[in-house]
């Protein structure tokens, strides 16, 4: 039995482009493959050359969301048009017309996925969201239909494009962060104004979608902990290379009885973790549950192609499963009041300090870090610093900490700035 | 809306017993966050003691298929016996039952499914085998609906952690196969006939399964090219690391316009290459598709907890979807007419010749190479070997050709062999 399907594209931009092309290339091996006609009934976007780029037929394009949501040949709608604006008010629209809602745009599910699932629910259609996260990698179908035997108790992943290759760039090439971040521009991975990758609100609510899942609880964007690459030193890719350690962006996500965590920073890892070599725009998602013990995922996490192919599963998933799942957690605007978040987290330091060139510096810095009880697994002293006439010469000092937690440390260091011996110049937190 | 869901469990070894545990420790945790209230109503296996030790509830022990074929509370049967004898005659039982059938049989289902399915059709019950390939990885759920946008390619993996366990043995320590094929049998890894993982029949059968999903057309295990590594020598692993090789018995498939092109043999990555890293009881399955560029999926092959996540993430998916999805190509017991199978499939080698040490020898031997079409990349001559007194002193030379097709090579290593100069010694597929 060949079932028909016909879909609408709200925005054509690369995604959406991606997608038109995926579904028009493909229609005869879906119907082959998957037993299912889907169409292309119209799309909208008001970039008339872009359409026509694309091969859209005159009588494919709507003039409007509302004859979009209007034609009862469209039976799904892909929303590629990104953001919080108009994006939410057409799949909103597009729900209360009872079409079910494919869409890419993790900062819309992340924002407001209580507020679009029970429009979705009240209307009885699917929201579906597999390409907001990790562009072509199933990794929401993973969690949701994969791995559900597990207590999932650990995420760690990379899922930003953009950040991961500006930080291969200064690893492998010494690059700064400037230089790098300016190919990552002229190369189109990173944006004219790239805040949003780069200082991690792009992690951030990717992390809040995948650990909302694993985590069966509402996990709000605002609770996750963020911290950019912008003010990452290449001194410090090096020197951490000599240590052992690769610097990503991770997103971490944790649950244990003490509550969740979640957390997105630079992150120093042993160079022979499997993350460790995921290089340049690829992304991964390494998971550990209490039956499966570790599993990843890695692929391409952004571009055209790689997360067309998640949008149209997801479309060929919502057109050959008449149940719809929608969250496995009571999904609602702020966090669950049941559930605990941990803030004063636990990692190991890495911590770059500019100190004075005296004898018993060591000893005063040792004292302080053991004085707030943060124990110290390596100390190095690196090249002298070049400093004006006259002044006291100071030289880095690199220091390793044991798994502590972050706020001893931040009081131990905050002593230490204070004291005219010794600067902290940089604060990295290390996964082992 | 709680749903209760019975299921029963047949044969307790291994998995059945992981899968019992699994069961019974979470089933809080599937009913808060899956909405599925699960209980194990009966299990079925002789060994009283096994049962004891897991800690089943006497009322739970069945006598006979019958018995649990005939129990009215189960809805599901788990299948963990293994093999196609009693395992598929309980498996048939159940279906006819009108019970859906979750399994971990390879083999079963490599050599069975078009027989299965039409019965579950038939009774319009499900069959599911997540478990089959990979432990907790959840490959087969990928290929139904995470990726089914793509053309799947290419498809390569390491998919039987016994024999990935032996080959990281000899590359790490430089071990021989006996030494460590005894050290993965006295940990547990290797059985006491190890012919089913040495020889790579089980590779083949989880091929066979994974790449009919893949390519949407039956693929036979009959139809798979099959080599195992009990020939493998330690000193070839040793040669191949020199020129940047790392060993892994492979699965690969491939689907071109071609046709399809399955194998499972012993073959020479690059040791950069994302699988050359998968060490160990690990597994990984690398699939490049037309959309998602490609993606690899990494984790614990096997163990009782890793294959339990499998099984019990399918029991789940049976229990909380009413859709039953068979499989989406055409399930017969032989290859569908209108695929092509290649067999004289396309690849570079690794080839270790003992050839006289005169002047002279190489130039023949190159000679023979390229009357057969077959050109080389690399020659490397190692050091004498020791022979007896008054014998013409020989010494190893290695080949490493280009890509070529095995009907060549197969071709000139026979010229090769039938001189009295050179004699083959090893020959080993190399992928890039």
């Amino acid at each position: 039995m060949k079932k028909k399907v016909g879909v609408a594209i709200l925005g054509l931009g690369v995604v959406g482009g991606g997608t038109y092309r995926t579904l028009v290339d493909h229609r005869e091996f879906y119907l082959k493959t998957q037993g299912v006609d889907i169409s292309v009934e119209c799309v909208l976007d008001r970039n008339l050359a872009r359409l026509q780029e694309l091969g859209v037929p005159e009588e494919c394009i709507a003039g409007s969301i509302a004859e979009v949501v209007a034609n009862p040949m469209v039976d799904i709608v892909i929303e590629t048009i990104g953001g919080v604006g108009v994006a939410k008010d057409f799949v909103i629209m597009a729900l209360q017309e009872g079409k079910s809602v494919v869409t890419a745009n993790k900062e819309m599910i992340s924002k407001c996925s209580h507020e679009l699932e029970r429009i979705a629910k009240r209307n009885a259609c699917g929201l579906y969201y597999e390409a907001s996260c990790v562009g072509g990698v199933p990794i929401i179908r993973t969690l949701l239909d994969g791995v559900q035997a597990n207590h999932i108790t650990e995420m760690m992943g990379i899922v930003n494009g953009t950040t991961n290759y500006i930080l291969t760039k200064m690893d492998q090439d010494g690059q700064d962060y400037q230089t790098a971040l300016k190919e990552a521009q002229r190369l189109g991975y990173a944006e004219f104004d790239p805040t949003n990758d780069v200082e991690g609100f792009d992690s951030t609510y990717k992390l809040s979608i995948l650990s909302s899942m694993a985590f069966h609880t509402k996990v709000p964007y605002t609770k996750v902990y963020r911290e950019g690459i912008s003010k990452i030193s290449a001194c410090d890719i090096a020197i951490g290379k000599e240590f052992g350690y690769t610097l990503k962006l991770l997103v971490i996500g944790k649950n244990s009885e003490k509550g969740v965590e979640v957390r997105v920073h630079p992150t120093f890892i042993p160079s022979a973790h499997a993350l460790a070599s995921v290089n340049d725009a690829y992304n991964a998602v390494y998971l550990r549950g209490d039956a499966l013990d570790d599993i990843m995922l890695y692929g391409k996490g952004a571009g055209a192609f790689p997360t067309a192919s998640a949008v149209v599963s997801d479309v060929i998933y919502a057109a050959t499963h008449s149940e719809i799942k929608y969250s496995t957690y009571k999904n609602t605007a702020n966090a669950d009041s049941a559930t605990k978040f941990v803030t004063d987290f636990s990692s190991a330091y890495y911590v770059r300090l500019s100190v004075e060139d005296k004898a018993g510096t060591l000893a005063k810095i040792s004292g302080i870090f053991a004085k707030y009880g943060v124990s110290i697994v390596k100390l190095s002293q690196k090249a002298r610093e070049e400093v004006g006439e006259g002044e006291t010469p100071r030289l880095p000092l690199i220091v390793i900490t044991h798994k502590t937690t972050e706020n001893r440390v931040k009081n131990a260091l905050a002593k230490i700035d204070a004291t005219d011996f010794a600067k902290v110049q940089a604060v990295i937190r290390v996964e082992e």
